[in-house]
């Protein structure tokens, strides 16, 4: 089948509120820093009530991913539940003004689009409280067959075990891609995520139902359960054919049989917002491998555009990530 | 009475919709550069279907305003409408949470609350798309007598002549504000508003139902139909007690009967966007000034409030102008 995009990416589409907020403020409700934190609607409505001046911009990691890929120029499609309201207008607009293909059916009703307080720390560490809203009603039923079909790569994020039907909307994604002769790939998403479904998200590598792993190391360390990234990175050698592991500040490793390729990280003037670092850094990566790239490229292209979600507050690009290439010589 | 509060401010809120354009967008979407272009229903529709990737924050004029004095520690309360949807949901927390006093009667129900769609051009210059929803409502009966009877100042924008009612609701503001023998004061807004109610806004000023008027040097040229700054100057210094006029990076002056103060632009490091420059420097003056400040330390205090805000997307400050306020020993 003729490959109509790079990559789809599938994914809880959520829209961000976002805040400032000191340490003490985060100890004070009993917010795990630098988590993504599952709330109800009731905590919601009490955090709302807490939460200083905020902005809304459209978020959630794999929508993230896929706004990156567009603003880097390359052919990006999404699959995410909103709802049919201010918010799931709001997110259907920023998606397809970026530039991204996204078609999938809104929810007629309740439970209103998803949304995730974020709690920005004077060091830019982000805090994140997430209302899963009409994220619950993803469903197999939402893959559209040709879109996965014509896609280079799905990329889903973890996260997506959270809500209930959504992980048999990614067994059928993949089923699908490989059936194609396309290839998986997923992001461990959070450390916690990591902890509640690690044994699924082992078997997603181990039985080769995901061919390209994305992961921060501490939910490498938290998947294979130790303090050591070296045992991790060890481990994750034998269960994934490619793993790309980012380390802030220490720039990015990948992975693969053969061997452990380190880049250094995109010089920052000043750390911002982390929101969104990991999902840019996948829409780096993601964009050069389909656009056969070196792994020590894609791995530069992921810290560049990493570099520049984290020095503005919100989680997408803020330039285009495209002459940003450009003028970095990329 | 008892001063419960420094400044009431009344003005149209409103929820701003912003995104980066190049300046070829505006002049092929007909979009008055740097000026405020109200729009309908279908406009605000097409407009949104070619807007870029947007970051929602509440913003209007005089809204703006309250929450930098808040934000400088003073004692702000506010009227302006909003119905009971979501943005105006946003638009009351976030008045709420930056310490605002604001207890407007929601309206039940249609038209939705405001919203300006706001381009930001490379240069900083903010160009503004406002449908005015529920902000047609605003009356009389918004207005708190026992609120603006203990505040010092009472002061609202001259885009409050665009709806139909609002100006009843000032005019009964001046008359209890100076029966209680406190102040009013107002911005001229934007230079094609003032062409719009030029008469009735040298009316406002002559007939002292306006003890303090800010404007830019645009604005005041506008209003005597002049294009010679000096010219302007020697009108208002007849036509009102003090007038703040913003010149940009030239800074400010301040014009009273007697002399002319000027004060230099506050450095900033880049300018980034200058949506809510006016309205802030209008904070910091005000701040100033029901606080016992000279009028030069007022000017001072603005032009420090006016460069945080344009020194990031978005139209309310990002840090607490208290601590800056410190911090210069201002």
């Amino acid at each position: 089948m003729t490959t109509r995009f790079d990559v789809l990416n599938i994914g809880n589409a959520i829209v961000d509120i976002i805040a400032h907020a000191e340490d003490d403020f985060l100890v004070r409700e009993n917010i795990i820093k630098g988590a993504m934190n599952l709330i109800d609607t009731e905590r919601a409505e009490h955090l709302y009530s807490v939460m200083g001046p905020a902005s809304e911009q459209s978020g959630g990691s794999a929508g993230n991913t896929a706004a990156g890929i567009a603003s880097l120029g390359g052919r990006a499609a999404y699959f995410g539940k909103v709802s049919d309201d201010h918010l799931g207008t709001v997110y259907t607009h920023d998606m397809r003004a970026i530039g991204v293909h996204y078609e999938t059916a809104k929810l007629p009703g309740e439970p209103p689009t998803a949304r995730s307080m974020i709690f920005v720390t004077p060091d830019g560490e982000r805090s994140m409280n997430t209302y899963l809203g009409s994220c619950v009603e993803l469903g197999p039923e939402d893959i559209d067959e040709e879109i996965v079909a014509s896609s280079q790569i799905t990329y889903f994020e973890g996260y997506l075990w959270d809500p209930p039907r959504a992980k048999e909307a990614i067994r059928k994604a993949a089923d699908i891609a490989h059936a194609n002769g396309r290839r998986m790939s997923m992001t461990l998403s959070d450390p916690f995520c990591v902890d509640r479904y690690r044994d699924e998200f082992l078997d997603l590598m181990r039985s080769g139902t995901v061919d390209l792993v994305f992961a921060n190391e501490h939910e490498l360390v938290s998947l294979y359960q130790t303090s050591s990234f070296d045992e991790a990175v060890k481990a994750v050698r034998e269960d994934c054919e490619v793993t790309a592991v980012t380390r802030s500040e220490k720039g990015s490793v990948v992975v693969t049989r053969e061997r452990t390729e380190t880049v250094h990280a995109h010089p920052i003037e000043k750390l911002v917002d982390t929101t969104g670092a990991g999902d840019l850094y996948a829409a780096g990566f993601l964009f050069g491998l389909t656009n056969g790239r070196s792994l020590e490229d894609c791995a530069r292209i992921g810290g560049m555009a990493a570099a520049e979600v984290i020095q503005h507050i919100g989680p997408r690009p803020q330039v285009s990530l495209k002459d940003m290439l450009a003028q970095e010589g990329l």
